[in-house]
């Protein structure tokens, strides 16, 4: 049994919890969930000093993090489906549309804390601007080259159903509006991907 | 011939640099330095719509990033030194270090850009203090079980290597006074990988 640290919430919990479901680890997943608007959750902290979500716990008590590495050893363990091309510029591509995901969720998660953490007059417009235009040039790059539906997801395709979810969830859909292609994308990844709709936060 | 879009100060760069020494590969890039302190750097929000640094882009114009794929692809190229061990445990827990050492960097960069982007007023007490704990406990984690210098480093120490560099270069060295072990695997670090000085940051 393993155990996964995370929050209902969390786009990057969410990726990991679709990984699992997709390889068929889910249910030798116990899923603890913490609330990282608390500082220094003592459970958290004594399993990853940077107190961030997901860590994996590993039967052995080994921790795992960040959700890029926790999703390449849920990938190891079972040989199909193959989420993660094991080489070739075709894994670095994989990587890559992850890593942009990942940076969109990173620039979403900073907004909401801007409002979170700070009452109004200390939120930073120059730095509200820096975030949205991430997640602004982001979201019109993958327009622009929208990734295509296979009805096999990979690494790429879950990182970014996540963070699109989270976008959704945080910021009220209104990427929805100017972005067809993604939403297209993303209704076929709903509809075929059980597994997202049953980690959507609520 | 590759490009890097990096920039002297950065420590995700600086990873990449020392990645690319190490492997024998660093003349056949061309380091481009993006000034990220001003909003859509033209040139970088072309080349990663996160508008990030570093960007590997490869001779036939495609774009790399973040830093771990960077250095992954660079590990790919060249069979030794490896510096990702290609599979088991020892590879997830040197990505696991590598992604440690990433969150030091992150939490470190924050700190920086409080003070860059916000006048006085509308820095956060409470937003300080959150990331000042994950550099600490991150600190106090690793001194007290600190990496051992073999001689060989390997993806995990180069990130860590260069995330202490940006703690002393940004943060007035102030980490060395109450970690000794780690001070003494630095110098070590420093003192056996001449691309450590080479990339530092002036």
């Amino acid at each position: 049994m393993m155990t996964l640290l995370s929050a209902p919430a969390s786009p990057f919990g969410r990726k990991v919890k679709i990984t699992a479901k997709l390889k068929g680890l889910f249910d030798q997943l116990s899923v603890e969930n913490i609330d990282t608007s608390q500082p220094a959750n003592p459970v958290l902290k004594a399993r990853n000093p940077l107190q961030k979500i997901p860590v994996l716990i590993l039967a052995d008590g080994t921790e795992l993090y960040d959700s890029q590495v926790i999703c390449e050893y849920l990938d190891s363990l079972v040989a199909d489906p193959r989420l993660i091309p094991a080489s070739g510029m075709v894994r670095f591509k994989t990587l890559r549309r992850g890593a942009l995901a990942d940076g969109l969720m990173d620039a979403a998660v900073l907004l909401v804390y801007e409002q979170r953490f700070r009452p109004e007059a200390m939120r930073s417009e120059a730095w509200t601007a820096r975030q949205q235009s991430k997640i602004d040039q982001t979201l019109a790059h993958l327009e622009a080259q929208p990734p295509e539906w296979s009805g096999q997801p990979d690494y790429g395709d879950i990182t970014l159903a996540s963070a699109l979810g989270y976008l959704d969830f945080r910021h009220g859909g209104r990427w929805r509006s100017n972005h067809p292609a993604l939403v297209a994308w993303l209704g076929q990844f709903g509809q075929s991907i059980s597994a997202f709709d049953e980690t959507a936060p609520r």
